[in-house]
């Protein structure tokens, strides 16, 4: 058996997200079956993370094992293959150790999220990013911004669905900068809680808005409440850009 | 009557092209279908340029007249609240003098084309950019390109169904930069041959692949022969950027 870490990159808008789901497809179940056609081997692949129907991945770190004898190159380039129909690509395949875990290995997690802020519809970027129309004060969303990073319980910024033990979490960084007309929202921790990231994004575009200022951001993370919650942002703005290991 | 400029962003991908066709959706059908829907009056859309099948535009330039009274600002969104279904985006709406045309009143026209430079299969960018496998000097390319800037006869360059009365053309900018795993040719010209920046960047491929040298780029430009194309590269990489008017 060999251990194999994938880097991947994938359109989430076709898919139920990264978990395998009983109701429709999935990144994970989409890899699977191409590893099973490959090596005729029933494989689970693991993730660093579970990203939500419509999120995006640069570069998803994941692994699986395979009893027969593949070069990485091999194996990335018949996967690669056989979900030519698919929007995920498999970017590197390596070898990795026995005791590696995509997830428990990991130790940091990066995204990003991309607004576009224009009254005009998308048209090259549907599906890719969430336009606000209204101008938004990306200063003003990074000053607020600052007040998340660090230890928190993150309850208002939770999904009812989450399955996380604790809302006890460390953002190491969140920041907000322009490009053009891009808003791009970069967070980073050791792990986020389920709808974390779209619920930080949603109440800064509130504050970029001016519809909330600084204080009333910092008074809803205070409060612990999920009912304090400003704005989920859309998933299809969201992307898992790295996963880090040690 | 009112002469509107309008400002036009689409994904290609889904059309026959710009320019109107039996066989098939065109860009120009659906905004003079829009236009119908909302005045009730059937006008033709001028474009700038006419893209092929699968060409996409940042910044089209187009204008269209109508009779009914409309503020550029209430056209702009009637047009994009009747093309919501479509990749079509009015991303800016004007009043222009009555004899400004899109076409004829152009001066230059900008171009660019994406390649991603890189083994895997492309996921997010699919239908978006070019991508060839094998590592790509920029820099030779970028060289090389400053043969064709200038005027020249670009026979060689042209499709077999352009219907420009001259080969004769002034390129006033072909420029190769790479930024990450991908590399961008950015083109300038009062106007173009038909798939002339799509045989430009074919051939500079092969320049950046070690395939072609310079000077077999020269000599194909010289031989103002269609047969000496090396090669033509594929609609989905190609945007049309901007069009200037004086």
């Amino acid at each position: 058996m060999t251990r194999f870490r994938l880097t991947i990159e994938y359109d989430g808008g076709p898919y139920m997200g990264w978990q395998r789901q009983p109701h429709g497809p999935s990144v994970q179940q989409a890899i699977e079956e191409a590893a099973l056609a490959i090596s005729g081997e029933e494989t689970l692949v693991y993730g660093a993370g579970r990203t939500d129907a419509g999120v995006h991945a640069l570069a998803m770190a994941a692994h699986i094992d395979i009893e027969k004898s593949f070069t990485p190159f091999r194996l990335g380039e018949a996967l690669n293959a056989k979900l030519r129909a698919e929007p995920i690509a498999i970017l590197d395949c390596r070898e990795v150790e026995e005791d590696w875990h995509a997830r428990f290995s990991c130790t940091g997690r990066a995204y990003r999220y991309r607004i576009v802020n224009r009254r005009a519809p998308l048209a090259l970027e549907a599906g890719k990013a969430w336009r606000i129309p209204r101008e938004l004060d990306h200063q003003a969303m990074d000053e607020a911004a600052q007040l998340l990073v660090g230890k928190h319980d993150f309850t208002t910024f939770r999904s009812a669905h989450c399955q996380s033990d604790s809302a006890l979490k460390t953002l190491d960084r969140l920041a907000v900068r322009r490009e053009g007309d891009e808003v791009l929202v970069e967070a980073e921790a050791r792990s986020f809680l389920h709808h974390q990231v779209r619920s930080m994004v949603g109440c800064l575009a509130l504050v970029g808005q001016g519809q909330w200022r600084r204080d009333d951001l910092g008074a809803a993370l205070e409060a612990a409440d999920r009912s304090r919650l400003g704005l989920n942002a859309p998933p299809e703005g969201l992307y898992f850009v790295e996963a880090k290991y040690p």
